[in-house]
């Protein structure tokens, strides 16, 4: 077993290739990355001898299929909704699959074929899902085996710039993965458990519903529910927990003017505008409020009147721009990323900066006791990211670990159990990523 | 041609069926009515020697073909939805098709070929659409005829309940057709004209965008705008109109309370409840609500001070009932559903409402003239529901007309054009179903 398929060169997956790259000269192996831009490919590869770039196109499947069958192990870079097709080619090719996204429906069903097949399947192996999984269990694994019993689980994750970079960007936020995923972060229900009382929590009411977190070194920051935190109820082995959510961290402002943008209706891919070249950011907004006179802005200060902060943020991004666009059509949140990616494209000097989160409370010899844990990592520009770091390094390692007989779990699996978060965890820390925890009470 | 198949024998086939067999008698038709429920079929075709029921499943392609081939003209009363299939049938089989639906992008594409075919795929025949656009036309050729220019067009329908029914039910409304239509309405983006200004109302603004209207015997009615108007704008001819707008009507407070709902987020599809059986409507709603102390009657009533006639509304519903569900396992939607099917079912005494309104202003010899249209049928009961007639009667006629050659229109077509309208609005008189005029200014 000596060769690695790795498909999709975008902005994640720069230090997985560097990671493989320097692992494959140690360990003989042959790296192969796959990219509809061979440039981009070749970009990663940079001319090394055991790495090769190739072009390839997910509609291409005879040749997908080929290219899967010459290696031993594929890691899908690609996004979420695509590695189905590619999960089904692994399977009867009988070849090892790794994927930092979460586990969909259709892939779980593959998981008793993928055992039988004696293959491994690993997902949610990146930052968030990835190393929060792998982190948490870690510290619930110590917790549980000093005796103590978890009442309480909240993890929030956040991927931001850091402070010296675009200190006047009242967002602080610019997009450092993919925006399309961005805009319409929170469509669909987020479900958790709050007190012992189930939550759900619709796109419409996620931006005001929001928790302040404090982290050290970086202040207040509001995070609001992400997706259905209730699976990981069994999956965690938290059965009898009160408290459990898992969210996404922003900094103070962001989940304000993005309510407006949500309460407005804008994040929508339901149809196309037609003759978009006729409108401005003004007369979009425009659309989506009350008739008659005043300017889009004056109408949503009206509208939001406690939103004010919020609102200074849509105009900083130029939502009340009066140019018309330059594009003839395009779905809403199509147009609204358009007006977003002016002013939150990375620039080359960029750092971006990752910030996690843990608070558990357990009960310990009849005492209920309060641990925090927290992870800050920052890129060192817009192309080694701290979100290529924290998302590509856990894949990477586990893909090397897997490739020295290192993994034995087969199946669709995600790193939870400690024999594979312990080896991964050891080795994110020697390069530098690595919790700080701290006993509150 | 004297073979006519209907498929689908629920609530608004009944007049539909009626006239179709009265119609047979006369003209030595056939008619064959085919539904999942045979006795449902049997009940609408009550052993009439002119016309068959017999059973039949949309799964079952190879019988629905040979069904559809045995006949001349197929009348789909199928949800929406499951049009495609049956109209993918009737071209290869080459038959006239029928429907009271929108007609969707894949209906549309089919124009040509059935066209080609010689072939009349009639939609948008009931009431709304339907009657709408039939009587919205004739008002407007005579509008135009006089040398009038229409600069803006306004209609709204509803289908309600009479004074005399169900006297304390505060929404004024029960079920009169697919309740789950009326859970989910107004998902998707509503969008308009308005004073020239192009207006997109999401789902989460769409009931607090309602406008006012008076229908003369009826009292003033709340309008909320319903689907694409703008594509009616050249449909209609009314490429210079400034306002431009077709929707819903429901009584006074309907809105309010469904705003609640929609604000809240429960009207949804895209999950399933599980353990249901351990969950009541008051902690159903509670689960949307923040967390901590309170009834969920109490919370709603702090989150939306402004709208205590709808929580008023919704507590009449049973919203907060503390009695366990009777299900397992459902989507959030059809919870809702199921809430307010205990009070919102017909009765068989029930008398159902149908109300239309058009307003039209334009321009005669430099003046802005205005004109109200409207139209009210009272059901019989909830058997003969006026939802039925109206839906039914004009898709009735249609066949009716189409047996007799007296529709030479081909390929995907609604009733819009004058050759159609009038025959169709001319027999509805005659069965007592006309809109009244008024010239207001």
């Amino acid at each position: 077993m000596n060769k690695i398929l790795v498909l999709g060169a975008g902005r994640s997956a720069t230090s997985l290739i560097d990671y493989l790259i320097q692992h494959a000269e140690l360990n003989h192996w042959q790296l192969t990355v796959a990219d509809a831009d061979l440039a981009l490919a070749n970009a990663k590869t940079k001319n090394n001898p055991v790495a090769k770039a190739i072009r390839f196109s997910l509609e291409d499947t005879i040749h997908l299929i080929s290219l899967i069958k010459n290696h031993d192990v594929v890691v899908s870079l690609m996004p979420a909704q695509l590695h189905q097709p590619i999960a089904e080619i692994c399977l009867s090719e009988r070849k090892h699959l790794f994927t930092a996204s979460y586990v969909s429906p259709a892939m779980q069903q593959l998981h008793e074929k993928v055992k039988q097949a004696d293959l491994l399947f690993m997902n949610e192996c990146g930052l968030d899902p990835g190393i929060d999984h792998m982190t948490a269990m870690e510290l619930m694994d110590d917790i549980k085996s000093e005796g103590g019993k978890i009442i309480s689980f909240e993890s929030f994750t956040g991927g931001l710039i850091a402070p010296e970079t675009d200190p006047d960007n009242p967002w602080r936020y610019k997009f450092t993965w993919n925006p399309r995923n961005v805009v319409m972060a929170g469509l669909g229900t987020a479900k958790f458990l709050e007190d012992n009382q189930l939550k759900y929590v619709p796109h419409q009411q996620l931006f005001t519903h929001t928790t302040k977190v404090k982290v050290e070194g970086i202040g207040l920051l509001d995070g609001y529910p992400n997706r259905d935190s209730l699976q990981y109820k069994s999956i965690y082995g938290l059965d009898d927990v009160s408290t459990m959510i898992r969210g996404t961290l922003r900094f103070e402002g962001y989940c304000q003017a993005w309510n407006v943008l949500v309460q407005l209706g804008v994040c929508d891919e339901s149809f196309e505008i037609e003759n978009l070249n006729m409108l401005s950011p003004e007369t979009f907004m425009q659309a989506y409020l009350p008739a008659g006179e005043g300017s889009a802005q004056e109408k949503i200060t009206k509208l939001f009147p406690k939103q004010s902060e919020g609102v200074r943020l849509l105009e900083w991004s130029g939502f009340f721009k009066t140019q018309k666009f330059k594009m003839e059509k395009a779905t809403p949140a199509k147009v609204v990323e358009w007006i977003l990616q002016d002013k939150w494209q990375l620039q080359p000097n960029d750092k971006d900066l990752i910030v996690m989160w843990h608070r558990f409370k357990y009960k310990l010899n009849n005492t209920e006791k309060v641990i925090e844990a927290s992870l800050v990592v920052k890129g060192e520009n817009a192309e080694k990211t701290a979100m290529a770091d924290t998302v590509g390094l856990p894949l990477a390692i586990a893909v090397s670990l897997l490739m020295q007989n290192k993994i034995k779990a087969r199946g669709v699996v995600i790193p939870i159990d400690k024999s594979i978060y312990q080896p991964i965890l050891h080795e994110l820390k020697s390069l530098g990523i690595e919790m700080k925890t701290k006993t509150i009470a």
